[in-house]
């Protein structure tokens, strides 16, 4: 196809898709004339990911080239171009460094042994896993952290839903897109039902009888 | 107590303790002299509450004020005070005017009937979660919506423990307080775990045999 059908079906502007091939992160089209490139397929779904990292993901262009390079990259195994994706899509968090942090990396470390999770140590989000916990510390609320187990089953079987879905693509491309969509528009679907169950829970808990929709667990 | 007393027990600073005092967030000392006065444990509760819901939950002091009226007005039910921390953590997301919010807002309330889950049609979480899926539907990832089940019953689960940790308090100060700290400092470590189970179950479906760690589930 050219350039305009590429733009059409991507939904992406004729000068941007230029622009992706000048910056190396879309390769260039085949020449068919002087002046006119051929796209396939290939360029299209590049393009899809390219959008779900910075639209979704939130992802500097710089970021997205380390993406695509583990991406192209055949040596590098199908978790690692994942996890480098998951790292990139993470912010990095300030280390913590109050008293109570050694403490939540303690936690942290126990909570990976005793769930056989294979987890580097070094890990974002463990990182961020032992912020949070040192945070509930301080704030006095550190009887929060018995919930720590509950909550780590209930984000397993999340994320093992997450990989079948992420496991039905082929391509690394899909892939990799499925990943970034999946962990953070994951993690905003998880939190408004979460919120959603709390007002539910609520309800039966303080109001009694049935509540204003005076629907009953079904 | 006197006041020194209140701000090294609450670790907040006198001028700020006099301040919430003139600005109505916190009740006025008793007066033991004219220029003396004498303060208890319910001030100290309520400005943890105020710390807690300024520095966890990032809300302004107008919401904050709102909040604390819900929390003394003794004819308010307890989940109704709960509701109103809740909504106001929550930030409001503009409304999603896209072809896809129709059908988004649908299935959200299809899941809510599904599920018997006692939520007011305009609930601002529902509103979220439609948000998410019609962005889901418009990247593309329709299919991930078939998950929302899955999602919704680990949302269950956790939030039902989050309420047995919140009801363990008796105070409606300490109450709010724990509601505010679980919902803000839960969803961080919910996506910390969630990310966490991500790099496991990845290792575990593309990697084949034992991680780095050698650790295999207990």
């Amino acid at each position: 196809m050219r350039i305009g059908e590429l733009s059409r079906k991507s939904g992406v502007p004729v000068p941007t898709i230029k622009y992706y091939v000048r910056e190396g992160l879309l390769p260039a089209g085949m020449l068919t004339s002087p002046n006119q490139a051929r796209y396939d397929d290939g360029h299209e779904r590049r393009l899809r990911l390219i959008r779900a990292l910075l639209d979704v993901g939130g992802m500097p262009l710089s970021a997205i080239a380390e993406v695509l390079e583990a991406v192209d990259d055949p040596e590098q195994p199908v978790h690692m171009v994942l996890g480098a994706a998951a790292i990139r899509i993470t912010p990095e968090e300030p280390e913590d460094a109050g008293p109570e942090s050694a403490e939540a990396r303690e936690e942290v470390a126990a909570l990976l042994a005793r769930r056989g999770w294979r987890v580097g140590p070094d890990n974002p989000a463990g990182r961020s896993l032992a912020g949070v916990l040192a945070a509930l510390h301080r704030a006095g609320h550190g009887g929060f952290v018995e919930l720590l187990d509950l909550y780590a089953e209930a984000a397993e079987s999340v994320a093992s839903a997450d990989l079948d879905y992420v496991r039905r693509r082929v391509a690394r491309e899909d892939l990799v897109e499925s990943v970034v969509v999946g962990t953070v528009l994951g993690e905003a679907m998880f939190g408004a039902l979460r919120r959603l169950a709390h007002v539910d829970a609520s309800a039966r808990a303080y109001e009694g009888g049935e509540g204003e929709e005076g629907a009953g667990r079904k």
